[in-house]
């Protein structure tokens, strides 16, 4: 699973085998199970989420009706908001499959940042592309009706659509499992 | 307007004479006026926009019809998705009201970063507070209703409804004018 990291790092910056080794040093890989909860509503976390293999969801309960807002599978990372503003967590993290992650905390960060500088610069080019994913994920969600939606998670990220359960997928699409189902209907008719 | 940018700036760490020199020499405020257009969809821009004050609005497209995604105030910023992708732009940047903006670039702030290395830790803080706000307001905004996403908008950015026209309003809301009047309506019946 280091292999992983590694080459997802090195998308951004080459890794001396020193900095490897700090980065192994950390131990910060953790099989979880499927259904397993990593955050709960209410609770308070230090913790960055990192997806090396699996899928990971996000949810809030809303008058007792779980609503999905994010998945992330492999390859991508999220720090719930509550981390920085140390407050309790607003929603739910649970795994969706058997799953290895990586979890780290910023004082980690820091750690490593103080002995390899460099890490500040990964960490700042990380958090530019994410943002820049975030921000045409929110305007193409803000665009689209949920037909598009659903189109656009085609495209995009084809794997999800097999993965997910089909109720966790409507809840994020913003429709009703049964609204999905039709949706889904109406695309394979258009496309036999 | 350079006192406004330090401070902004100081909120996330101290800067020395020779940095607050350094960021005058860059030359990057700019007045724009009411309506401007900073980005054509379709453009080309290496351009990062931060509003130091004003309104800045960004919308596409659609069909002839403006769609309304985001705007952005005092000690806001942006940079547009296209200028990673280095890509044609999707939408359009306008100044809802007379501004007062800095504009940078990639380049420009590598040079400064090599010059001061602690403006590195700079980019990245402000990049992963950016991203947090993002992922907040994309949240609230699955899990709303329109009257609930204006209610939002009224305790978190009361200023925005005052400041910006009533159809771009609506737009942002992602519904019609005419419902956007009806929900006030409700809202001030409620609160009377």
């Amino acid at each position: 699973m280091h292999q992983a990291l590694f080459s997802f790092i090195e998308n951004y910056m080459p890794l001396s085998i020193n900095e490897k080794d700090a980065i192994i040093a950390l131990n910060i890989f953790k099989s979880v199970k499927k259904n397993e909860i990593l955050l709960h509503e209410g609770e308070y976390t230090k913790n960055s989420f990192f997806v090396l293999k699996g899928c990971l969801r996000c949810f809030y309960v809303v008058d007792g009706n779980e609503k999905t807002t994010a998945f992330y599978t492999e390859l991508e990372g999220l720090t719930p908001p509550s981390v920085a503003s140390q407050t309790a967590s607003q929603f739910y993290i649970a795994a969706v499959e058997d799953s290895i992650i990586s979890t780290s905390t910023s004082d980690m960060e820091e750690q490593v940042m103080a002995q390899f500088p460099k890490f500040e610069k990964l960490c700042r080019l990380l958090s530019e592309d994410l943002l820049i994913k975030q921000q045409i994920d929110f305007n193409e969600f803000k665009l689209s009706s949920p037909e598009q939606r659903y189109q656009n998670l085609l495209n995009k990220r084809p794997d999800l659509i097999q993965r997910v359960p089909q109720h966790q997928l409507a809840s994020y699409l913003g429709i009703t499992p049964q609204s999905l189902s039709r949706l889904r209907g109406r695309i394979t008719t258009k496309s036999n």
